[in-house]
């Protein structure tokens, strides 16, 4: 866990929608994650309606627990917009009119060929001590607060304003009151394959008596992300926790997928790219998913050629020419169809690499040999090819999900594993030297 | 925007995850859409950490301000888990070890040929004035409190045990108190193709001066749900209530999707299952989000043969048979590509039905003829072939989501207009008699 600095935050998230479960609280997971980039791990989220007595009545209490409150939504300049009233009734406060907010939203709408619309008159306002945020993507500033030694930010409800305007504005904002450590630095190492708790055993070790070291460890969807902080440039450099960090990727050894946060298909994707290899999908229970980690990322139609979902055996026999005889003797849950489906893939597409998934993603299908999550990954490469069985526990949507995590996983490994090896086989083959 | 009762009711759910940003809060939505249903709207959800001294201080607070408090989490066996105590102190009641909670825990254990573990002895203690609520999937019982003309619920932390236990015990257990109104019915209709106002608009004349009912709006991932209940049996009749429903239906028209909460991909499902009619799908640009909509569904083998990714131009000729020269006269981006591969897709695959994306989903790519966001949509049927040009104007990941909704939400529409026809031509072939 995160060892906290000791400042009690707490956010307030206005939002009706996300109250009726419509929506997701993204702002929550946003800034407990740039929180805890920072060292701190926020005390309590208040999900409230856009109401002035609810407003007014939640964050006068937090205000009064809290060393920092941060609120996002009801800036906007419609009627339903009611944080800034509400607040700075709550703080005692009047509400005086900015005109450099003004000219910030004229300027924004001249931009846009437009005159400033009546309506938007109202964000002009701010409590009186309040500072304020530009706000590059919109016209609801943000605040900025500072009062009886605690800060107050107010912070525009729609991500693409409120996400720019933390990094941009609040944090080094934040920095300099010393709320936010200075970071010299900040590194995550992302691993797979092992658990939290195998993971800190581990590593934990490597930051046995470092002050001013903090670490942070985050599971997400078969991955393990292991953060390290620096508090504070004088007692650990930023050399020093490369140092560290480094110490971690040798102990990991494969099981260390990356610094930063790339996903397993980026990983690939950065392997591949550079020696313009191309590589091709073909899979069963995954149904697209496999294909779709590869499609997301930008850029990738240099590398990624195209992936056969074939659901149907007939579709495993005529898109990469499964052999009919190996289905039948085998079953489409093989190591051999995994194969099959992984080389035919590489052929249909003209790829160099070739991935599949082939298995029981449930409830129904399955024998007693082959239960219920039991799935063939296969993996053909221009240093061989590979299948391997992994055994999943979930329900339909999880196996699904867990079976295209282990096929990516499991590539990022053998493209490690191999990759010298293959240098020399080109260099034989006298495409360029080594 | 929902009617909602003269009851406040908040929920505390406590997680350091939830905090930290690294799990969504599922709870929150779970509960808030539950709590919709039955003509409830929360006032707030306070996400807190798993510290008996926050437990004690929010709890407190919420109590007192509220009808209906709702807690998840902390009710497990470790020492981590503090909801128990910290609420038996806020409310001043002693605990008291409860016989028929550890006959439960012990049969459970028993079932697994396994002794009660010493922990779990905790969690057979209850506030004095609790009622238990069972848990079949669990040790935690769920806790019951009338007190001060207020409720009290605390539930399990993990979502396979709460969510039964909602459904099963707290539900029916709140009707029984007339917290939630003894609803005779509810019924919720699909919308597609239609904004949340425009709906209102449409549909909104039908609800006015009808007592005991209550309408709700939910838009999410390009659908529009509206709910209707009935709060009162006497007042609003169930038939009442589903003549009113029949009313939204056919004033809907076509963008009716159904009753109930079916996905597009679900709906194209059961249309085809009947007829044994089976589909193939083939894609650019969604990269395997379009099959993955349909190979998400239980028993879609029967209907669903497979898909094409066909991310390379070379992949679309390869796998689809779209004609060289087609792509090289018209571009990958276009309607006759687009026919291309999805009659390619029911020919390769065997299938009756044929289904294709192509387009831009940026942000590099695109013409000044066809911007990033153009996509092409494609079908092959039965009784024709069409294809359709939407314009898209999100970032990447966005146009992909939307193209392939917009793709399903296509088929759908046609699956229903030209049904009839269909059994026509059927009859005409001789497969059928009408």
């Amino acid at each position: 866990m995160l060892m906290s600095a000791p400042i009690r935050v707490e956010t307030i998230t206005l939002g009706d929608e996300l109250l009726l479960g419509i929506r997701e609280n993204d702002h929550l997971t946003y800034l407990g994650s740039q929180l805890a980039h920072h060292g701190i791990e926020p005390a309590a989220n208040l999900v409230i309606r856009d109401l002035a007595s609810d407003i007014e009545l939640f964050f006068e209490a937090s205000w009064n627990r809290s060393d920092l409150v941060i609120t996002t939504g009801g800036l906007g300049p419609t009627s339903d917009d009611l944080t800034r009233e509400s607040i700075a009734k709550a703080l005692n406060e009047e509400l005086i009119y900015d005109v450099s907010i003004e000219s910030a939203i004229r300027e924004r709408f001249s931009n846009l060929g437009l005159p400033m619309p009546e309506s938007n008159f109202r964000q002009c306002y701010r409590p009186s001590s309040a500072e304020v945020l530009d706000n590059p993507y919109g016209t609801a500033p943000g605040l900025f607060i500072i009062k009886e030694g605690k800060i107050l930010i107010m912070l525009p409800g729609p991500a693409r304003e409120m996400h720019p305007m933390f990094e941009k504005s609040v944090i080094p904002r934040l920095q300099r009151e010393g709320i936010f450590p200075e970071v010299d630095c900040y590194l995550q190492i992302r691993t797979a394959g092992i658990g939290e708790s195998a993971l800190a055993e581990k590593v934990g070790h490597l930051f046995e008596g470092k002050k001013g070291l903090v670490v942070g460890y985050c599971a997400h969807a078969g991955l393990v992300d292991l953060r390290l902080s620096s508090l504070d440039g004088e007692i650990l450099s930023e050399r020093e926790l490369q140092i560290i960090a480094d110490d971690c990727r040798n102990l990991l050894d494969e099981d260390f997928v990356c610094f930063g946060d790339r996903t397993l298909a980026e990983v690939i994707f950065r392997e591949l790219r550079p020696l313009e290899k191309t590589l091709a999908v073909a899979e069963s229970c995954t149904g697209g998913l496999l294909s779709s980690h590869f499609t997301e990322i930008e850029g990738i139609s240099k590398v990624f050629h195209g992936g056969a979902v074939c659901y149907h055996n007939d579709a495993k026999v005529q898109l990469v020419d499964v052999p009919e005889s190996m289905l039948e003797q085998h079953g489409a849950v093989s190591e051999e169809v995994a194969i099959a489906m992984a080389t035919g893939a590489c052929e249909k597409f003209g790829a160099d690499y070739g991935l599949s998934v082939t298995g029981f993603a449930g409830p129904a299908g399955g024998s007693q040999v082959l239960p219920v999550g039991s799935i063939f990954l296969g993996y053909a490469s221009p240093v061989g090819v590979w299948a391997k069985k992994i055994q999943l526990r979930g329900d339909r949507a999880s196996n699904r999900r867990r079976a295209a995590t282990a096929a990516l996983d499991w590539m990022r490994r053998k493209l490690r594993k191999y990759k010298l090896e293959e240098v020399f086989a080109a260099a034989e083959s006298g495409n360029f030297n080594i």
